[in-house]
C-alpha cells in the first residue's frame, strides 16, 4: 500500500500522493486519526468545508490473516465534536488494500446543490453525477449500482439521513453477501453528506496481491493466529453460535442490561430476545446462525436473520441493537427488533445511536414504551424522510433530550451510550467517560474482564484497577484499530500468550520489521494522544471526560450501584 | 434589604434566612451570578434537581434612583450550558426590594407531574397548586391572576414553551402598563419549567420603603444622576424618540447590520424598519412613542406601537427584534415584525434568540426567506405548541443548525448573536467571543465606542484597542448589572464625569458606605472571575471563547471584513 488517494470536493480535482515517510509504519485508525489532527483544524465546524473524510484499510487488510478485513473512515465528528474513527467489515477494505491504496482523503466542499458518486480504479478517483441515486436509500442504491457495475463493484453509500446530514447517519458498506456494514458511531455519514457525496464506487480492476515481505513467517503465524481464534471459548464458541447477541442473558445475569432507558440493571423478558432464543428461531427458519462480515472471517459472529417464511430480514445483528431496541426501549417481539434493524441499515444509521434515541424518545412520551411497530414508523418515515420529529430523532440520543428538555439522557460527548451500564459494570464506565470517541463500549471492552473473565477478572462492581483496566485496553484497542483486524481477537490476545505474538508477526512479516510488544504498545498510546490533542484543540476537557449526572443519583438495580467514581480518579486515565 | 427566601420543590420547603455577611455588598447581576457559583454544581444537568433558579433586585432597586428597576435572574443555562445573568424591568423588582428581599432562591424540583405557582409575601413564600393555568400563555395568565388578586399584583410566568423546557423561553414579567418585559436570553423559563413553576405572584402588602443611609446625600446625586441622562444625546434625546430601533439606520450605514442571516452588513429596505419609520408610523396611528419599562424610568426607550386602528400590538419594540426579523429575517413589513414581537411576549420565548432563530430556519429552507405572516404562524402554532417543529425552533438557533445540519449558524457557547456584525463591529465581536454568557450584546456594549462615538472612538473595522474596549466595558457592566441599573445609564457614565460619580454616590449614600470608582472597577473584575471560573468548572476552555469558523473566512460587503482575531489576541481578554 503506498498511494494516497486525494480529492477536492470544493474544486472538484483528484490527486494520487506517494505516503510520506512519517505516516508509512500506519493503517486503519492509526492513519485515519494521524491524518485528520494533522490536516483538520480542531475548531472547524464538522459539516464545513473544512473537515476531512478519511478512509484506510489497516496494516494487514487484505493480507490472507484471519480477522483483518476492516475499514476505517475517520474525520471530525459531527455527533460529538471529537476526533471519530469507526470501522466496519465489508469488502471495501481489502479491494482498496489490493490496488496499493493506503488512504482516501476527501476534502472540501461543493458550492452548488449538486450530489456525486466517486469512482475510484487504480487510475485515481473520478467525481461522477449522482442526480439518479439521491434520495434513495441504500439497499436501492446498492442495488442500483451492481446493476451498473455487477455485483464485485465496492461500495460505500449513505441514505437520506446522510443526504440531509443527521448526527446519527452512517456510512454503509456493501459486505460479502451484497448486504449492509456499518461505519456506524460518530455521524460520518452526514460528513460524506456535507461533501455531496451520495456513495463512492470501488472497481478493483487490475489489484493485485498486498506484498509480504517474509511469507513463511506469515503463513507460520498466521495458522497460529487462526488456531488461537478457534481454542479461545469466546470467539471459537460463543460468538459463532449465538452471535454478540450471546450477552442479553450474561449482562442480564450481572445486573448490567440497562433497561427502559438505563432505570433498571436487570430485564424480565430477556429470554425473548437472547443470544439463545435467536439462535433457536435461526436455526428452526432456516436462517444462518454463522456469518462474516468480510472474507477472512473465521469467528463468523454474524448470522442471517430471516422471518417465519425464510426470507432475510436482516444481518449483522448484535447484541448492542437488539438491547437497544429489546430490553432500554422494551420491545419484547425480536422480529420487530430484527425488521428495525434492517431499515436502520437501509436509510443508513448507527443502530446503537438509533436504539438509544429510540427509548429516549420514549422517555420523552413521542412513543409509546415498547411499541415496535410505531419504531418501524418512525426509523422509515419520520427519520428516513427528514420530518421535523425525524430531524431530533435523526441527529441522535442528545438531540432528543435536548429537544424534550430530557435530565435522563445518556450520553458521553454526544453519543449515545452502549448496552452495558457504567454503574454496575464499572470499567467500562470509565470507558464511555474518557473514550476520545465519545461513549464507545469497543474503545476499552472492559467487558471481557468485568464479565467474561479474558485476561483475568476484575469485579465490575468495585472501583478498584478500572481505571488502570480501561487504559490498557483502550491503548491496545488504538493499535489493534490499526492493524484492520476485527476488534475481538482481544478474546484469544488477552489468555493466550500466542495469539498476541503471532499478532505482532504477522505484521513483520508482511512489512520487513522487528516490532515488539512494547513497540504496538507504543503505538496505541501514540494515537491516544494524537487523538486526544485533538480534542483539546476542539475545547474539551477533563470535565467533558464524565459520565451523565444522573448516573452519580440514580441508584440502579438490582445492586443499586451508583456512578461514584471523583474526578481526580477518572483523571487519573490520562496519566501514561 | 436584609432577607433571603429560598424554596426546595424537592421536599417543597420554604425559608427565610438572613444574608450571609459576605453577600450583603451583593445586588442584581454580583448576587445571582455569587449564590449560583456557591451552591450550583457546574457540571450538573441545567434541567435537573441540582440547578438553581435566583432572582436579585439591584442594589438601588426600590429607591428613587433614576432607571434602577431592574431584576437579574441567574441559573446555569439550559441554552449555553454557562452561568447565566439575564435582568429586565418590570414591577417585581422594586416589590420585592421594598420587601425586604435581598433574594429568591428556587432549588430542588418536584418528582411528581404537578405544577405550582409560588406566592411571595412578606412572610416569605408559599408553593400554589397551578392546574388551572397550565398550557396558557402569558397573557392568559397575567389576566387571570389579576382578576384574582388585583392589578398590583406581581407577576413572574412562562408561557408554553417554557413548561416544555424549551432553550429560547424567557421568563416574564408584568411591567406598569400590565404588559410584559422579559429575563430573555439564556433559557431561564426552561430552567423555571423544569422546577414546574408556572408563575410567581408577588403581593408587597406591608412593603415599606427601601432604607436610605444618608437621604440628603442620595437626592443630591439622584439630581446629577438624572441630569445627566436628560443632558447626554443618545439617553437624553435618540433613545426616547426612536427608541432602540434607531440603531436600524446607523447599523445600516456603518455596514454592521447583519442581513440574510449574516450574508450583508447592509439591508436595502432599512428604511422600512427604521426607528424613523416607526415613530412616524407610532405618533400617525396614535401610539405612544415614550415608554418606561419601569417605574422610575427618564430615558422612556419603550414604546407601545399599535395598529392602524390604535388597537395596542406590542410594547419593548426593541432593534435587536427588529433587526433579526425585520433585516436578518428579510420581514420587511413592520407590522408584522411587532405582531412577531407579541406573540414571542405571550408565548415567552426569548425575542432575540427567536429573530435569530426564524433566520436560520429561513437558511434551513423550513421558511421562505421574509415571510413574515409564516413566521406568525410558526411561533404561534409551533414553537408555542410544542409540536416537532416547534421544538427544534424553540431551542434556539443552535438546535436549529443541529437539526438541519447547517454551517452558517450564528451563535457562540450555543446562543444566537445579536444585531451587530462581529466583522465591521469588531469590538462587540470580541465581546461575543469572550462574554460569560454566550454571545451577548449588552455583556459590554462596545457599539458605544465603535459607533456612536460614546467614551471615545475605536474604529471598528481594525482589531487595535477592541480587546481593551471590551475587557474595560464588560467590567463596568457586571458592575452595573449589580446596581440594578439599566444598561443604558452607561451613556452618560462615559462620557459625562458627574454621572459616574453621582451613581457611585448614590450607592454609598444608599448604603452608607464610601466606595470609590477602583472599588466599583474591582467588583466588576470579581462578578466576571466568578463567572469565568463557574463555566471552566462546566468544561468551557479558551477554545470556547471563539466565533463561528464562517465569520474566518466569508467576507461581509460593503466591508467585505472577515473575522480575523488570533486565538491568542483574544485570549488576551481574561488577563486581568
Amino acid at each position: 500500500m503506498n498511494k494516497i488517494f486525494r480529492i477536492n470536493m470544493s474544486d472538484m480535482t483528484s490527486k494520487v500522493e506517494s505516503v510520506p515517510a512519517e505516516w508509512a509504519g500506519l493503517g486503519g485508525r492509526g492513519l485515519t486519526s494521524t491524518i485528520v489532527a494533522a490536516e483538520v483544524p480542531p475548531r472547524c465546524h464538522p459539516l464545513g468545508p473544512n473537515n476531512k473524510l478519511v478512509f484506510a484499510p489497516g496494516l494487514l487488510t487484505g493480507t490472507p490473516a484471519a480477522q483483518s478485513g476492516r475499514l476505517s473512515a475517520g474525520a471530525k465528528s459531527p455527533l460529538t465534536g471529537t476526533i471519530k474513527e469507526s470501522n466496519a467489515g465489508g469488502t471495501a477494505a481489502q479491494q482498496l488494500a489490493r490496488m496499493g491504496i493506503k488512504a482516501i482523503v476527501i476534502e472540501g466542499m461543493p458550492s452548488e446543490d449538486k450530489w456525486y458518486r466517486l469512482h475510484v480504479t487504480l487510475d485515481g478517483i473520478s467525481i461522477e453525477p449522482a442526480d439518479e441515486l439521491v434520495g434513495k436509500q441504500n439497499f436501492a442504491v446498492m442495488d442500483q449500482l451492481m446493476d451498473k457495475f455487477g455485483p464485485k463493484i465496492g461500495i460505500l453509500t449513505i441514505g437520506v439521513p446522510g443526504e440531509l446530514r443527521m448526527c446519527a447517519a452512517n456510512i454503509s458498506v456493501k459486505d460479502p453477501d451484497q448486504k449492509i456494514r456499518s461505519h456506524g458511531r460518530g455521524g460520518l455519514g452526514a460528513v460524506m453528506g456535507s461533501k455531496k457525496i451520495k456513495c463512492i464506487t470501488i472497481d478493483d480492476s487490475g489489484g493485485g496481491k498486498v506484498p509480504i515481505a517474509d511469507p513463511d513467517k506469515f503463513r507460520t503465524a498466521a495458522k497460529i493466529f487462526a488456531k488461537s481464534l478457534l481454542d479461545h471459548p469466546v470467539s471459537g464458541e460463543g460468538l459463532p453460535t449465538y452471535g454478540t447477541n450471546i450477552l442479553i442473558n450474561i449482562l442480564n445475569e450481572a445486573g448490567g442490561l440497562p433497561t427502559k432507558n438505563f432505570r433498571y440493571g436487570q430485564c424480565e423478558h430477556h429470554e425473548k430476545i437472547s443470544g439463545e432464543t435467536m439462535h433457536e428461531t435461526i436455526v428452526a427458519r432456516g436462517g444462518k446462525h454463522k456469518h462474516g462480515c468480510h472474507a477472512g472471517c473465521i469467528i463468523q459472529c454474524s448470522q442471517v436473520y430471516v422471518d417465519e417464511a425464510g426470507i432475510y430480514v436482516t444481518s449483522g445483528f448484535e447484541y448492542e441493537t437488539i438491547w437497544g431496541l429489546g430490553a432500554n426501549a422494551m420491545i419484547e417481539n425480536l422480529d420487530d427488533i430484527a425488521k428495525c434493524d434492517n431499515i436502520m441499515d437501509d436509510i443508513g444509521i448507527d443502530s446503537i445511536e438509533g436504539a438509544v434515541l429510540l427509548a429516549t424518545a420514549m422517555e420523552a412520551g413521542v412513543i409509546p414504551w415498547g411499541d415496535g411497530k410505531e419504531c418501524l414508523r418512525v426509523l422509515r418515515d419520520e427519520i428516513g424522510k427528514g420530518t421535523p420529529l425525524g430531524r431530533i430523532l435523526g441527529n441522535g440520543t442528545a438531540s432528543v433530550g435536548k429537544a424534550y428538555g430530557l435530565v435522563r439522557v445518556p450520553v458521553v460527548k454526544g453519543q449515545g451510550i452502549p448496552a452495558y451500564d457504567p454503574r454496575s459494570v464499572k470499567g467500562i464506565g470509565v470507558t464511555y467517560a474518557t473514550s476520545t470517541m465519545g461513549a464507545d463500549h469497543t474503545a476499552g471492552y472492559t467487558i471481557a474482564t468485568n464479565i467474561l473473565k479474558v485476561g483475568g477478572y476484575i469485579d465490575p462492581l468495585k472501583k478498584e484497577g478500572q481505571v488502570e483496566l480501561s487504559r490498557n485496553l483502550q491503548i491496545a484497542t488504538a493499535a489493534v484499530d490499526s492493524t484492520g483486524m476485527c476488534v475481538f481477537i482481544a478474546f484469544p490476545a488477552l489468555d493466550i500468550p500466542e495469539s498476541f505474538t503471532a499478532l505482532i508477526d504477522l505484521i513483520n512479516a508482511a512489512y520487513g520489521l522487528s516490532l515488539t510488544a512494547d513497540d504496538v504498545t507504543e503505538l496505541g498510546k501514540k494515537i491516544l494522544k494524537i487523538e486526544h490533542d485533538f480534542n483539546k484543540g476542539a475545547g474539551f476537557t477533563n470535565q467533558d471526560d464524565r459520565l451523565p449526572e444522573f448516573f452519580t443519583y440514580e441508584p440502579i438495580p438490582p445492586h443499586n450501584a451508583v456512578w461514584d467514581f471523583t474526578d481526580e480518579e477518572i483523571d487519573e486515565f490520562w496519566n501514561f
